[in-house]
């Protein structure tokens, strides 16, 4: 018999487990310091909620849901019948199809999200089908404010997961739109802002081949080129912008002018945010301010971004609602906390192991178990019949740090033999005494 | 612009996910403490993998995916090779897939996961197509210890709920098939217990009259019938089996012999579990001892349910692999809690609005927010620009007990005003101060 899990999917084993749990539960933590709500949307979607919004290579990429009707009347329908519904692809679309949804809905909504998506991307090393998104998004404001405090949850969440060494790029989609327009393409915008996108990966000579493939001339590239050739830095950088672009391009810088300084104000450290121009985000609903963060050792490409998208709600109501949130790729800080060695040994199952004697002195075992985890101990008793030498092992390859034990001499004196495991000291206690010591 | 969400799904607001939230963070607690470890597996697995499992009528509820590569080609294929996978049925036959994939798990394995599954049901009202079990399961040991547990955490978990009002119904596979058997129906075991298990639905006359239908006659009725009459309880009912059942049927009753009193030993409470002959739990895959729970005011249903299934990793594996576990339902349990009131007002999102006085001491107010979000405390920014008044009314409007604020004769005396929005009072704090009233 053969088995094996579907194309591009994995399990979570214990070990992996734990640190998933750790960074989800210090993530939960700042952003329930931040107001946050949590909200969780189902995994199934009609699919016209998810097609049109995330570009054509996205709209291919959707796993889409077989009505399983089909498969009881064995008809075969036309293809663009089989499927109505696909998989959740992020968590930015389901949460405005929520707030055009409720309508009742208190304004400024502020939501976090943790939970899977799935992309039927070709599966690669380090690469799943399946992986996690942790969200936060303001809903119904405009206010610089609500960008300069996604920013800030971005550099509270790092922080609290220990990261010191990353920087924050942050950009405007009007700044990257005025840059297109001066360069002349704008009806070549979303395949000059692909290109520039690749910057990192393909390199100065690379983006250029790319754009005079576009049909970008030698005038147009030394004007883009001129802009994005801008340093990367703070305020003197949105100057330089400032003086590059045209009226649209400066309502961008604008925005960061207030953006920026609030960020700071708001915890950002100085030193791990920078205004590049030359970054592009992917997704097509983006509208204002964009951001990205990259751990920058060991590199491993965007750990988390995101930025403000006015009119994504109003695809789905007809009615505009302004919001604005960041997204923490679960999978990438991993790697990246596993790379650092941040993880640590994971704890044991349990703290304490209670053996059984015999089946004579079972009973007392159980009752020991049942007292201790009660009294909020992680205990695990021994199932098995075994001699005590095999339970001892057990306990010792499971690393739990006691063993408790009633011999006969034990229930004789109404106490417990509790051994620790790494001093290998031994002691007899009484019952809350061994509670008082495990707590 | 209509939106709407897919058939039979729907989302959790802030409302919702706090109480689902705090069920999940209950058992997770219960659930650690009896020495579980955490596991969650892909949303979607091969659709070999699921099929034959859950009987006929599971198979047909499956939600299949269509790979997304027929959507790119346009090309019909048959309907047997639109799909090769599909979503998550129930946690159990994944767990059973884990252990087969993999050999050198220690075991016994003890893990809980909670996640959703999905099932193509009609949707009705209450019943949804995505819904979460919450599980632990033991594997690798035939010990009745570990039927023992499963009722153990069971009871500890509904008790850390703040449930007593319920009754755990025991009974063991064979016990079933040797009541069957007694009645000469083994060829037609499956559509006896199907009939049996509705007993609490369509009443005694309802099933005799199922049973007719396939074929029982009188003498096989009444057999049937004075096995199922024999009331339920503890030792006095499975003295009763024993007497009335074949050798096979006695192996059932020995079984629960040993496993009723070390589950009373361990905590479970001698009056909410009864000994039951008519539980028929519906998964073709439990070989021993099965269990459900049932909270007796409201009437709901079963909330939890489990068993013993040595069988079923041997179907991936081909390598036999002993097991037994209990499923918690999330979302019945929250109905029950809801229904008895047990939820209260849902927390607010902070605990304090830090208010904006004006532009002219906005940083003063960020400044602030930042260090109480850094002390711990729940904090939201007012992020847009308002009167005093606006302010104040929306802290009070989402229930948040304090508002901070920094105005200019504050700004001067280098204090925060901190309203007490239900006892009206304001005091003047230093920074410190405020953190140490607020924490």
């Amino acid at each position: 018999v053969s088995v094996h899990l579907a194309k591009g999917m994995r399990d979570h084993l214990p070990t992996a487990m734990k640190n998933r749990q750790h960074v989800i539960d210090t993530l939960r933590g700042v952003f329930s310091r931040f107001g946050f709500e949590p909200l969780e949307t189902p995994a199934v979607e009609r699919i016209e909620t998810l097609t049109g919004k995330y570009g054509d290579e996205g709209d291919k990429l959707l796993f889409r849901i077989a009505d399983n009707a089909i498969f009881r009347s064995g008809e075969v329908p036309a293809v663009g019948k089989i499927c109505d519904q696909a998989l959740r692809y992020d968590l930015t679309v389901p949460l405005a199809r929520v707030v055009a949804m409720n309508p009742d809905l208190r304004l400024p909504f502020k939501r976090w999200q943790m939970q899977p998506v799935w992309r039927g991307d070709r599966p690669q090393r380090g690469r799943f089908r399946e992986f996690w998104q942790c969200d936060v998004d303001i809903v119904g404001t405009t206010s610089p404010l609500a960008d300069a405090e996604c920013l800030a949850v971005l550099a509270a969440g790092l922080e609290a997961l220990d990261f010191s060494n990353y920087r924050i790029r942050l950009n405007d989609r009007r700044i990257l739109a005025a840059m297109v327009r001066a360069a002349g393409a704008s009806d070549r915008e979303t395949a000059v802002l692909v290109a520039i996108d690749k910057l990192d990966k393909i390199g100065r000579d690379g983006v250029t081949a790319e754009l005079s493939r576009i049909g970008l001339d030698e005038a147009a590239l030394t004007t883009l080129w001129s802009i994005l050739d801008i340093p990367v830095g703070l305020e003197e950088t949105l100057d330089a912008l400032a003086a590059a672009l045209d009226e649209g391009g400066r309502a961008g810088v604008d925005a960061l002018r207030e953006v920026l300084p609030n960020a700071l104000a708001m915890g950002v450290p100085r030193g791990n945010i920078v205004i590049d121009a030359t970054l592009a985000r992917g997704l097509d609903y983006y509208t204002g301010p964009v951001y990205e963060t990259e751990v920058l050792e060991p590199k491993i490409g965007s750990i988390s971004g995101g930025g403000r998208y006015d009119k994504l709600v109003g695809m789905f109501s007809g009615r505009d609602v302004p919001a604005v949130g960041v997204s923490f790729g679960l999978e990438r800080i991993i790697t990246v906390m596993e790379e650092l060695g941040r993880f640590g040994a994971p704890a044991p199952a349990a703290k304490v192991l209670v053996a059984v004697w015999d089946k004579s002195l079972k009973a007392e075992s159980l009752a020991l178990a049942t007292q201790l985890r009660a009294a909020g101990v992680a205990t695990e008793l021994y199932l098995d019949d075994a001699k005590l030498q095999k339970q001892m092992k057990y306990a010792n390859e499971r690393g739990y740090p006691y063993v408790a034990l009633i011999g006969p001499d034990e229930a004789k004196q109404g106490v417990i033999a509790l051994k620790d495991l790494r001093s290998g000291a031994q002691e007899l206690l009484g019952e809350d005494e061994i509670i008082a010591r495990l707590t």
